[in-house]
């Protein structure tokens, strides 16, 4: 398949950049900005399509403020990569070279009492040089402020998530089709690797293989652990594809599982469905972390569902909303995350469901589809 | 060779690390501060071996102050990875929940007058979550305040550093051999990062292969440009070999020359090495600097030379110290940098040569030793 012919790969165009400019600028104003800073990282990618080769010490920064136009400052020596980025032509472009303090030419593009959204991974270095720079200036994380300035996703980014989650599907239905028994961790989460690449994917971001009492731990990656009959193995592997992500979790068993690993996983497809039924448009994010959370703290494994339900997702794998308890933010239509409840008993083995969902009028659109019970691999 | 017979891979103790965690308190101390907070990034990687497989909004953060031990603060579900690291033995882990606000968990463990430096990638979300939790507290950057942390290497990082050149070097040699003209440049960089993974290295940062005109683009990395005959070609490659960085640069023609670029390579060698002749103890950095960048200039090209003339190099490629215009830090023994002049003829070409210096008691030892000339290629 050519990328060109994708129905996700349409591409973004200038004008499409300069929208979202203008909304970052209307909703920074209606929260009380006099404007958003954003450094390197997937803010700066959304809104410019701009992602410098490396993030170094220089700074970079898109300055989207009420009283001028969108400004690129940019390190003279990465301008021409900078004026190359798809969104830059909606922006005016500043240099400034080697050897210049950069505080200084940001702070004649800024009010010296202004109150400014910033990028949360915006280097602090950066923002201890505004703040002493312009001492009357005021900064608050796009998290705590905009949270959900990337969160609703339109129809293009929508088809972008689809495509990616459809990628990671058939790399579940291919995975199960290979060897566990007597493999390394290691080896079967490069074969996830090597499948998501071979269905579209430009990155690879995780390949979680969690065999064993390595399950039990929700942020294992995959080791050298060599894989045994019996393991319950908890996969979980996304990366990027056309610049959006993918993230899924399933749960399968090496031959026969047990009572208890039959249990468990019972428990957390219910909760899992309970996560997704409970999405409308309306319904407060914890809401899904709660509706999940219920029916595993009912089964009695309350103290072992040790993470928040879901995460956002889009050009990043983890961002807003989070479904978490004291996550008060409606869900909107085109809002896009994971619900992705797990069991994790110490020492012995873990379980985690997951798939991205879609936001949508009439409810949770499930962008992974595989089966949800419990597989049985060799 | 295997890793456990070559003389760089003497492993990091715990007490190494915890050595380097009570300087880190003890300059601190020197410099005003309460303590060191520290994120993230290649500062933690130093004082902990820990780097988390990705790094999330979620605060992971080694609090090392005055008034109490090393205290590791780290989220729950990443508390087993951070437990593995090598150094982690030598402080106190403390973990946080998600749901629970960890700047209250963190400013618990802080004074509420303190002054703190903290680590420059710290995410500006979390400089402004503890300025928020504790609003008398005042921070600086780790490079405001203790530029020079990591930039004296001890014997061992030596060692690192100069097996790092030495697998870069055996990487030039190779590529010396392989076509150019008639192939793309990035076919070329494939080349040199196969090439630096045979040799040893474990993660290949850039590969910079800059032909023609995009040699005039000094952070130009590699495209789909084909290298014709006649070209100039900017070479300028590197990555980590137990841990340690390697970074080296030598401009390459494909054929014969023009007697403008031999008079432009010849004024580019001549002062690389004015700046490693430059190189003693207690010499400001920006005189190594001054030194290459005034024979450029006086050959004409002053203009043309548009980026500092090195940085230090360590667990990472690019940080303190720079050689720059303006920084009066005198140099020590232990410290490594890049000593990189290159003259931009936009549009056409450039050169640039760049050799790792470590500066010793006698002057600058080159930790890269291959021919500086102006090399043909085929």
């Amino acid at each position: 398949m050519s990328t060109g012919e994708h129905p996700a790969a349409v591409p973004f165009t200038t004008a499409d950049y300069a929208a979202r400019m203008a909304r970052v600028v209307d909703e920074g104003r209606t929260a009380g900005l006099d404007g958003v800073l954003v450094t390197p990282g997937p803010d700066l990618v959304w809104l410019t399509g701009y992602q410098p080769t490396a993030i170094t010490e220089r700074l970079t920064m898109l300055l989207l403020t009420t009283d001028r136009e969108p400004t690129l400052l940019v390190p003279t020596l990465e301008r021409p990569d900078a004026e190359a980025a798809e969104g830059t032509p909606a922006t005016t472009v500043a240099d400034w070279p080697d050897g210049v303090d950069p505080y200084d030419v940001a702070q004649a593009l800024l009010r010296p009492d202004g109150s400014y959204g910033v990028s949360d991974n915006a280097w602090a270095m950066h923002l201890l040089g505004l703040q002493a720079a312009l001492p009357a200036t005021r900064y608050q994380s796009l998290t705590q402020r905009l949270p959900m300035l990337r969160a609703v996703k339109d129809d293009n980014e929508l088809a972008r998530l689809a495509a990616a989650g459809a990628a990671a599907d058939a790399t579940y239905e291919e995975i199960l089709g290979v060897p566990f028994g007597g493999r390394r961790e290691s080896e079967v989460a490069a074969d996830l690797a090597d499948l998501l690449r071979a269905h579209g994917h430009e990155q690879v971001d995780f390949t979680v293989v969690g065999s064993g009492p390595n399950g039990a731990n929700p942020h294992h990656e995959a080791g050298e652990r060599v894989i045994e009959e019996g393991d319950c193995v908890v996969l979980d592997f996304g990366g990027l594809m056309f610049g959006y992500g993918s993230d899924t979790s399933r749960t399968v068993c090496v031959g026969e599982p047990t009572a208890e690993i039959r249990e468990v996983h019972d428990v957390v497809r219910a909760a899992q469905q309970a996560g997704v039924d409970a999405v409308r448009p309306g319904v407060a994010c914890q809401e899904v972390d709660r509706a999940a959370r219920r029916l595993i703290t009912e089964a009695g494994y309350g103290d072992r569902f040790i993470h928040r339900t879901g995460h956002g997702i889009g050009v990043t794998t983890h961002e807003p909303p989070y479904m978490i308890e004291g996550e008060e933010q409606p869900l909107v239509p085109g809002m896009c995350f994971s619900v992705e409840p797990g069991i994790y008993l110490a020492g012995r083995f873990g379980v985690r469901i997951e798939d991205i969902v879609a936001a949508t009028a009439d409810g949770g659109r499930r962008l992974n589809n595989t089966d949800h019970g419990l597989r049985l691999v060799e």
